[in-house]
């Protein structure tokens, strides 16, 4: 495990340097992948008793990582690469990763152990609050956790990004360049169109009936055959990956050619696994897109939070909750399910998938709803963060938006303000990653649509190669080489906006509602 | 990750240098059990691509604990625990522990690293040429790695206990405290009895009929219902532990609550998976008998490969394929394969489990052959390491050796000298493990009777937990604390012998041929 350093009577050459640098890097990235097995199996597969001796591996894992990430002659290689020539005459690839290894490097040796191990802690006993909180509705037993927690996380944001706004600085570690101006200034108008998309489906008379989908017989042994041959079709790879059950569907990679999708099943609605899986496959399509030859380095990582929704996003709603996807795979699924549709058609059933139905529950909501409940909680954690709401306030201010934006109030917390884990486990500034996926999504899908002219006669014949190649080339490929932004631009050619997002939604709502 | 140091101003007391040199040692264990998950996760669930990328995260795991074994700072302590009056009046199990602990590092410390890489790479490499070698049963294409393994092996053995016998040398890694002569003496006479045996039963004109459970419909799925059950049942632990499937079946432990058993599935004869489970769950319920509170250190863990064994030979052997066990078993059995099972009583069903037919392969022996497959590698791998027999003359020894004990000759390599891993893999030793776990389960099992004097008839009810906790109290708590040969004498009352063994095999082959 120890680096190949240049003989030290002769100063190393950059490329020596160079060499040694992204070595050091990969060697972590291959333990962190022995860390993210450890919590796929966590997942999966632990027996019952085994989690406090996961626990002690986890921990030992995670100090060894640690330790090579904040290794100072790393860090001392870093420095003298950024003052190399490489890093000014290198190719684009050399320079981008030697900037963005330092970038994260100093990142990192910004924030004193003190403050590191005080948040690790932090989520650790927040979580379990949490846990509690929720099960008895009880918000005085967070509060709090939520208190030292966001007052952490100010801290860290100070300590890391001294040069930004706080609220921006927790931001840039799940969306790299993400300003949260911009995002508001984009947010403001697709909440007000999607407020009244959903007033208007709910005042419309006709209305999808989803009760096809949700109450009635799906074996789990049917659905598994079947969703797994929907995640091979679009173009999942199961010699480099696995779909595995789970309490809390996710995606994780475990190495450049071993990427593992989750799910959950419920033999009486067909939905929940099967865009579920639809859903993580779009994650997995990215990890499985990714420059296989940088894994470890920046060209070989995901562009962002955002993006990587976005893959997921696309082919969980543009995709599958579109009439030509319904065209092909419909037949399928009546083969698969007989007993639950054989008085069904395909008209019918995609139908049954837009059912809109504002509820409190953000992982239970529609496609429409859901992004309603991103931009409550980007809005709530951004005032908190911007010192504009006291924690105290939290549940009154949560209760009063929602009733604004839903038209009902939340009966209770558990279904209010204590239904999401993220803040407990010190994930602030997250939230809006999810609603920019969907806004990438669908700017995405658009451009693909430009490119590919045919692409839903393809789709309604089950061919999704042409689809895939595109996103390859245009996101998969760039790998953490542009921030997101720029990245969908270059994709898209024009620059990013909600716009996409509401039309595309009112183009498959609309009609489905007769608005 | 840092050890608790004493502060260096003053001397470390015994029980900080005790507590400090056990913090390590598990550290040790715990980083161990991770290398333990990949190779589980290797063996069950990797996709076909991932291989190369789990070999780089195995090498990093493998170097990070070689670190840990071989760390001066633990080797400094247990050299001042070993003059530390810990050592002499310390518990017991402080004594023992400090004992072993040094024992282990000495060991470990008088490899030259160099021998470690090169044994590493010569097993890999050998391991590969096995892999082709008996795909075209090619013995020249093996002839030059075994000539490499065994050198090296040789080396190995003088460096690590010069004080020993070459083969006894090696044969302590896997069985510490055994000796060649004596293993020698008491295999000679058990192989007599056991090539008269069978003799005995191949000129017998009563013989069972096994394809009752060899060319009959065992569904897959009901398999793993019914011998899941009969797992439980015996006491194996799924809140502890879980069973997966695999190619070559193991049993792995992933930490002190976490231990996992493997198994094929053949859905046309039922003893591949239902043996094949009895024995690595008796693998498990020793892991899980181990002294929890001692995980990592020498009292938590297994006395010896043989002790290992004649756990798990003892569930397959000695309790599946009893006449009791049936007594219980066959109705559910029935139950669970009623179109294999609808003609069959249990007498004729409990017979034909005692079929005795040699046959080339050891992995696919009956239970009465197996050992006769074992004694040959033992005595033609002493002869080699001795230099009694070249690498050359091996294929012409092994097949005569097998002539006279089978009364045929292996059509070729393939099916002769060349068919199991272990020599490529540097297991040299390791074989006579085999065939003491029977002695041991054989002699223990007689002691369990006398202890449980109506086991059978607990057994013919599926009671199985006084027979547990008898194991648990007289083999499972002692850990290591114990080498085997002391250990079965202290729970039987008598020296080890192989005479136990002989007289089981007659007690139950004899009737089921009319001998």
């Amino acid at each position: 495990m120890s680096a190949s350093h240049p003989p030290s009577s002769a100063p190393a050459s950059s490329a020596e340097l160079f060499a040694a640098a992204c070595g050091h890097a990969r060697r972590a990235a291959v333990l962190a992948s022995v860390e993210s097995l450890l919590g796929w199996d966590e997942q999966t597969m632990l027996p019952r008793a085994g989690g406090p001796h996961r626990a002690d591996q986890a921990t030992a894992m995670a100090a060894i990582v640690h330790g090579l990430r904040t290794d100072p002659a790393q860090a001392e290689r870093l420095v003298a690469l950024a003052d190399s020539s490489l890093a000014t005459a290198g190719t684009p690839l050399e320079r981008t990763t030697i900037r963005l290894l330092k970038h994260d490097a100093d990142k990192q040796a910004r924030l004193p152990v003190r403050l590191v191990e005080e948040l690790a802690r932090a989520a650790v006993e927040a979580q379990q609050a949490w846990v509690e909180a929720r099960a008895s509705s009880d918000w005085a037993a967070l509060r709090p956790h939520l208190v030292r927690m966001f007052a952490l996380k100010r801290e860290q944001a100070s300590c890391q990004r001294p040069d930004l706004d706080p609220y921006d600085a927790l931001l840039d570690d799940y969306e790299p360049g993400a300003r949260w101006r911009r995002l508001a200034d984009r947010f403001g108008p697709l909440r007000a169109a999607i407020v009244d998309l959903v007033r208007a489906c709910g005042n419309a008379s006709r209305r999808p009936d989803d009760s096809i989908l949700t109450e009635r017989p799906y074996p789990v042994e049917a659905q598994r055959r079947f969703v797994r041959e929907v995640a091979s079709r679009i173009g999942f790879d199961f010699d480099r990956g696995r779909l595995d059950t789970t309490e809390h569907p996710f995606c994780t990679t475990l190495g450049p050619d071993d990427c593992r999708i989750t799910t959950r099943w419920n033999e009486r609605s067909l939905p929940t696994a099967l865009f579920g899986v639809l859903h993580e496959a779009g994650h997995g399509l990215y990890e499985q897109g990714l420059p296989r030859e940088w894994y470890g380095l920046p060209p070989g990582e995901a562009a962002s939070l955002g993006i990587h929704e976005s893959q997921s996003r696309l082919w969980e709603n543009l995709v599958g909750r579109s009439q030509p996807f319904w065209e092909w795979c419909f037949p399928l699924a009546r083969q698969a399910f007989p007993a639950a549709l054989a008085d069904v058609d395909a008209e019918r059933f995609h139908g049954a998938l837009l059912a809109v139905r504002p509820s409190f529950i953000r992982v239970e909501a529609d496609e429409l709803t859901y992004n309603l409940h991103v931009m409550l909680r980007f809005d709530l954690e951004r005032a908190l963060v911007h010192g504009d709401l006291a924690v105290d306030d939290l549940p009154a201010a949560w209760n009063e938006r929602f009733e604004r934006d839903f038209g009902m109030r939340p009966p209770d917390d558990a279904r209010g303000v204590l239904q999401d884990i993220h803040w407990s486990a010190g994930l602030i500034g997250y939230f809006p990653t999810y609603t920019l996926g969907n806004v990438f999504a669908a700017q995405l899908m658009e451009a693909a649509h430009r490119a590919v002219p045919d692409l839903d006669v393809q789709v309604a014949s089950g061919r999704f190669t042409d689809l895939l190649a595109w996103l390859r080339r245009e996101v998969h490929a760039a790998g953490r080489t542009l921030e997101s932004e720029p990245l969908v631009e270059r994709a898209t050619g024009s620059g990013v906006s909600g716009d996409w997002l509401v039309k595309s939604l009112r183009d498959r709502y609309g009609p489905a509602y007769g608005l």
